[in-house]
């Protein structure tokens, strides 16, 4: 393993879970989740995929794939393509388990949906839960809660 | 599978072949390649993922992910994110079987080397061969070819 990943070694593997979402435009809404993070030999990043699912017929829901680029001073770059239509740029920091992400760059296709900011964080507490809470500023919207989740690792690093 | 992405249909499966890239700034070389597109039920897009490697010695070279987002007029949206620290969309038009994309957002994380401008071209000849080549400009360069690359469908549809 490349030793720049070593500060987020610890999403390694599969996670799932289940989440909430909220946002004053929208029916409030819950989802299933899987999320993984794997490394390449030898390279300075985790490739990253999740997916969600309706939690009544397993339908899909929205899904994200990108890439995590950790630097050795604790700062942490996410990149991430949307089938919605957003390639995004993730910025921020690694603390311990505690992981601050901020929108830097938002490129959206011809018809994706307008999404003026995003912001998340991530925490593996001490019982094994990985909790996250993203904020979102779209349609018109200023930036707020949107979803909040709970995973547990269903396979190891 | 949804309507929108028929046009692309011809994707479908995982293929895999060899290329070549040149840039002035940097010595050619020549590269393994294995590119997937995978549709989920009900879903307006095919998910991508593409990863290459040296042909001496099979270390893992490049690698993308992301979406690609075709329209019933022709049109084709991609949002691609790639660990080198790049979120890109790149839009353009399916003809049969000839794609056609220009970079229309190129967004960069801190440590990421800029990159200006990229298009593609993608075409399936009626031997099955798919052949792509990527023009780039890049490291100060002007636009022109980088990458070219033949593949053939290893898993079906």
């Amino acid at each position: 393993m490349h030793p720049d990943v070593e500060s987020i070694a610890f999403l390694l593997g599969a996670w799932r879970g289940e989440g909430q979402g909220v946002y004053p435009t929208i029916a409030s809404f819950a989802y299933g989740e899987e999320i993984r993070f794997a490394a390449l030999p030898g390279k300075p990043f985790l490739a990253y995929q999740q997916r969600t699912w309706a939690l009544d017929d397993q339908r899909p829901l929205h899904a994200e794939t990108g890439y995590w680029r950790p630097k050795p001073d604790g700062r942490l770059e996410v990149v991430l393509a949307h089938p919605t239509g957003i390639a995004e740029i993730e910025e921020g920091t690694v603390d311990g388990t505690t992981i601050d992400l901020t929108a830097t760059s938002i490129g959206l296709s011809a018809t994706a949906k307008e999404v003026k900011g995003l912001s998340r964080r991530f925490e593996l507490d001490g019982d094994g839960v990985l909790r996250y809470e993203v904020h979102l500023a779209a349609a018109g919207q200023s930036l707020q809660g949107h979803l909040t989740a709970e995973l547990r690792r269903v396979e190891g690093a």
